[in-house]
């Protein structure tokens, strides 16, 4: 048995029961076997073993250890030759026409093995933990058969025996249309509902199943299948909505109990509420919002008044987001969605656990929790949100180390 | 006598003479006692003493070293608390009554020792360091009266001593009116002139001058005393100019052959016009843009049309640009002012030299200059400008070490 004490720590627990901003000015933490046993004011702090390691942390402030809840970390190769034609001028079909696009995404995946696909992800993911990242979401999604989507899924499995990280791997077949199946996107929901899900699942990857619902994507009835079928294989599910257009996928997934739905820059009143009451939480990514330049900021009005719960994650992805830092993620957060630094913090710990089914492991300092969090060179939770490109990151523990 | 040689390099040098955009596929540069003596292609490499250092670039991806040429580095204190009020709905009378804004960080500035400067500034230049910056220019600016502003220089030059990078110091007295003299810009503009200035330029603590001229800092007419003074004192200008409204900035900067004007969001095509007949360089300073929201981005096309050089910083200072990497502005020159990937990186290297009035000594890997060079893990330089919140840096050199 090893019992570890963190002491002398500014403490933002971000637990709910503090309404979730408060910062104990001299806090502490004690984790047995990597789980915590106490969270709170250091004159509280329980007697123990003598032996207990202690860590004295100078007064710094100590956070839960930060959640990236939606990414497609798992990728091959970049999309920056692409991104050079467009400031260039090239139009989107001359970018096509250079094999540009998500296709390109696609056949660089299919073309990687799966040691190659952990070795191109791996600088990815050390970028994310060297600002205290300790819990990652990896979205399958460019293999769009059931070979690679597998290959994509059990190399984001392999990231979590590399690093010392928790990763929890989401099946997103319906994601794009392969080049294969063009112009034929009901066969190829056949095959994911058919053939691609029941693999994954039979293969025990999948720790959820999402969709990209968009014109340009499938429409609700497809995704629909989808999550009939994910629920018959009792996976929980989330979604990509409501990012260009409103197709009511916010509304969609919170009939079927999702954990999340995600963008939502289009999402309406009736969405917000339906999300509300499902408990379904809002994945904000400002990254994309920036990188494409979208013009409509998500209603994050709508989802304050009626009590939707906001995270915030990098969506990591060679196309619209080449995103792996969470620190500048909150702070577009802040910057150009205009959430407080409370709801940022919130947004990459609890709410982002919530969003991964994990707020009972993890994302809050409390009692039963694994113990994850970062140790960070600021004087207040203010600072995390507020520079932008600059880690102040003392130090990182995930489970107890 | 020291000579080093690094092979097998993708050479991004910057050279006017290419077009600037060029890559040599496997290029060599070899430096004797830190100054480049050869850069090109490898095959062209001159035969050296055999007791050369050599480096195998492994085909990685060299540039210039990187060069920031606009920062108000050294300062004390954050804002991060005028943030946080901003984001939880404060106004600006709010913010200021609760002794926000740039009173603020005069007051911190002036509270804080010499050390006590250098130590607040130390980890903001790491951060800078960490991506390949190799020249950095300082502006004071926070201090307002003679005493704190020769303590701000002097804390600028102590940063070169405590790391390996060339820093070039500005004096900008004329950045705002000290609380002391509310309502009386023109005796305070007096003192510039008459105290300030000539104590500066007595102590050989700057190598510019500069001026924030806006309705909200310094009049046309108050800043063309400050450059007729800068003038007598043989020390070159630059001016903050036309960032929030066009009171013809960039051509009062011209018309004193300013090194650089900077901002420039509202300027129009007389002083596109103007400055580049004066060879003034247009510093673009996206963060900024971006942190304060704004919604009109620089005359990029007018520049281009009347070969107005770009140079590209991160304007990095606490009221509205807490900004520590070039590599992401760099992204945000190219995502939100749609500079093309060369107009980036030359922004960023030859151009900010410029800028500088250093174009003779950094900026380009060319014969004849220091050995300042950055090595990168990457394909091409497009990653340097696509990828977000991530640093592919191998090695930075300065001077050859
Ligand atoms: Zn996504
Ligand atoms: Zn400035």
């Amino acid at each position: 048995m090893s019992v570890k004490v963190w002491r002398n720590a500014k403490l933002a627990a971000m637990a709910e029961a503090d309404g979730g901003g408060g910062v104990i000015e001299r806090g502490a933490v004690v984790a047995r076997d990597g789980c915590i046993v106490f969270a709170g004011p250091e004159p509280e702090l329980p007697a123990g073993p003598g032996s207990a390691e202690t860590v004295d942390c100078g007064g710094r402030l100590m956070t839960p250890g930060l959640i990236d809840c939606h990414t497609h970390l798992v990728h091959a190769g970049s999309r920056a030759n692409e991104f050079e034609m467009r400031l260039a001028g090239a139009s989107y079909e001359e970018v096509a026409r250079a094999g540009g696009g998500i296709v390109s995404s696609v056949r660089a995946l299919r073309a990687a093995d799966e040691d190659e696909l952990v070795r191109q992800s791996l600088p990815r993911l050390d970028a994310l933990l060297a600002e205290g990242v300790t819990t990652i979401e990896i979205k399958s999604g460019y293999g769009l058969d059931t070979e690679n989507e597998l290959k994509s899924l059990r190399a984001a499995r392999r990231l979590a025996q590399e690093r010392r990280v928790s990763v929890r791997t989401t099946f997103l077949g319906a994601h794009a249309l392969p080049p294969e199946m063009e112009g034929d996107k009901d066969s190829y929901i056949d095959k994911v509902v058919g053939e691609m899900l029941p693999a994954v699942a039979q293969a025990g990857l999948a720790d959820a199943v999402d969709g990209f619902c968009e014109g340009i994507a499938f429409a609700p009835e497809q995704i629909a299948r989808v999550f009939d079928a994910a629920a018959a294989l009792g996976l929980p599910v989330k979604l990509h909505a409501d990012q260009l257009s409103n197709l009511h996928g916010a509304a969609l997934a919170a009939r079927y109990g999702a954990l999340s739905a995600d963008h939502l820059e289009y999402t309406d009143e009736a969405g917000a509420r339906a999300m509300a009451e499902a408990g379904t939480v809002a994945v904000l990514l400002p990254g994309a919002f920036y990188f494409i330049r979208e013009e409509r900021r998500p209603p994050i009005e709508l989802f304050q008044r009626h009590g939707v719960r906001m995270a915030v994650a990098t969506d990591c992805n060679p196309g619209t987001s080449p995103l792996t830092s969470l620190l500048l993620t909150m702070n577009m957060a802040a910057t150009l969605f205009r959430l407080t630094v409370d709801e940022c913090i919130a947004g990459v710990t609890r709410e982002a656990a919530r969003a991964l089914g994990l707020l009972g492991e993890t994302g809050t300092l409390e009692a039963g929790k694994w113990a994850d969090l970062a140790i960070w060179d600021v004087e207040s939770p203010a600072e995390l949100v507020y520079r932008i490109g600059f880690n102040p990151l003392h130090q990182r523990v995930w489970r107890g180390k």
